[in-house]
């Protein structure tokens, strides 16, 4: 079996093998190829951990695994780690043996910059000039670097409920040489393109916030209880997202759907989309809304990715197991 | 991290140290020091596999982790391999961090045999004289081994359905000198304990064919429909399991739950035994039945187990990780 530490991740994947195995997967789940299992998600009652299990399979690329870890909020402050842990583990479809173990920390920021920056490249209108981020943690650097490459962006605008954190992404958005302005929440109208990326337990931007022919990606929502944007702006948008059943369950969806503004039959797969099967931006006008709930299948195809690449350089260990 | 390969597992692990790891963990879980997490089981629709995990965690022994794997029925005539496959995965409960990987096959063997040890220890007869043998497959051979250990046995009586497999049984028998005897199931009325290991999908041992004061280890049903005894007799039998919300739901009192005859208060933890919290058998003539359906942390436990002798060993390979 195959071993890839975390500590190789960086140096092997890119943000465009990331990018391809995200949409690949997202296709494949849309045309029936590939589904998720149910996710464990248990508060283990030590150390205030979370910890579970986001496993699936990709009948077309054969990838078999999950993503074993969770959140330790600890860590940082007792151990000098990083509060999120995980790690992939995939196994061989054919015979069920395991067949390699992967860091899953970096990969996991860049399989969700992935998704949103997929939903860009399919729904996004083509002549988007300005880019909105809301959000400004370790999570907001991965998703506007990623956003970036998708169009012709002259700008982006920023906003942050702690405003001292926004130069961590006009840090990003200086490094691709794109001017960076921090707005207030209102200033979003100005955005054609609108990324929402924080772990908040209630509405920042608001259907006002949101000009006709916006696409806005939440990637921030992967909880019962969280809420990223106001209700009114789903009914508003035509929603997509990667898996319909954890969009209106645990996605951003849920507060729409509890509220009756949008039953499920609303939200559509992005995969879809990708496929040809459905339409994506149909006008100009159009607010088309993302809804990224994150799925075990796209760990697992990032780190398919990154095993590839990882055999390609040699930078894989191999153990006899 | 610590990796124990498969290929290690039989010079590493013994009985004894199986049988400690599970007697232990029953008893954190009947006090509530430990729990088993949902379990993930799979049909993938590939080379017609069942794939799943099972997790758990152990507070008192800080054990955290899943057991991964399956079922792939063609392995042995396609690739030489077992048909059942699996890998444990431990983490550090403080941090999250992957800390071993272990392999799960013989482990498997193992702990579901120390089970069904683990449970003549406590509940059967001291003065049990004759082992009776339902099944005589491949996890028949570790069972017997592991119950002949438990009380002065004179005698081995098996019957299985291919009775052309009986000589499995009755090998492990000579090898530790104990005669054999193939009877038809009426004969199983002479055993003081019996272990029914098979993976059938309907009773063999009617309620008629045990004696009062046997205990039986019901040991094969682990999957909703799977049956090995007649649900009469678990009326007739103080019942006791590993995990209680697993029997009625997919282990042998399925059917005696489904057919009205006991309830769920009717079935002890062997746990609680084990503590000291609940009687087990409380006279020679009472028939106890041990609905042993598998858990999680029964293979945490064993891994963990095994992780100890590896180190302690210098048989673990350390992986930079």
């Amino acid at each position: 079996m195959l071993i890839v530490p975390e500590r190789e991740i960086a140096d092997l994947m890119t943000r465009e093998a990331a990018f391809d195995a995200v949409e690949k997967v997202f296709a494949a789940m849309a045309s029936g190829d590939a589904y998720n299992f149910p996710v464990i998600r248990e508060a283990i009652g030590h150390e205030d951990a979370l910890y579970g299990f986001k496993g699936g399979f990709d009948r077309a690329g054969l990838t078999l695994g999950l993503k074993a870890g969770g959140y330790w909020p600890n860590n940082l402050e007792r151990h000098g780690l990083i509060n999120h842990q995980s790690t992939v583990f995939l196994f061989d479809a054919d015979t069920g043996m395991v067949k390699a173990m992967v860091g899953g920390n970096l990969l996991t920021a860049l399989r969700t910059a992935a998704a949103s920056s997929v939903s860009i490249k399919h729904l996004a209108r083509r002549d988007a000039k300005v880019l909105g981020m809301v959000g400004a943690g370790h999570q907001a650097t991965f998703q506007l670097r990623a956003a970036l490459e998708q169009r012709a962006f002259e700008k982006v605008i920023g906003w942050n409920y702690h405003p001292e954190m926004l130069p961590r992404i006009e840090k990003v958005a200086a490094e691709a040489g794109v001017p960076f302005e921090a707005v207030e929440l209102d200033g979003m109208r100005e955005a054609d393109v609108i990324i929402s990326i924080t772990s908040a337990y209630a509405a920042s931007l608001m259907a006002k916030h949101v000009s006709p022919g916006c696409h806005v990606a939440c990637m921030g929502t992967d909880t019962k209880g969280k809420q990223e944007v106001e209700a009114a702006l789903l009914a508003r948008a035509t929603v997509f997202t990667d898996e319909i059943a954890q969009s209106v369950t645990i996605g951003e969806a849920q507060h729409a759907i509890a509220e009756g503004l949008i039953g499920e039959s609303d939200i559509a797969q992005l995969g879809a989309v990708i496929n040809g099967t459905l339409p994506g931006r149909t006008s100009q006008e159009q607010i088309t809304l993302f809804d990224g709930t994150g799925v075990g299948l796209q760990d697992l195809a990032v780190a398919a990715s990154v095993v590839a690449l990882a055999v390609e350089k040699g930078a894989a260990i191999e153990v006899d197991f």
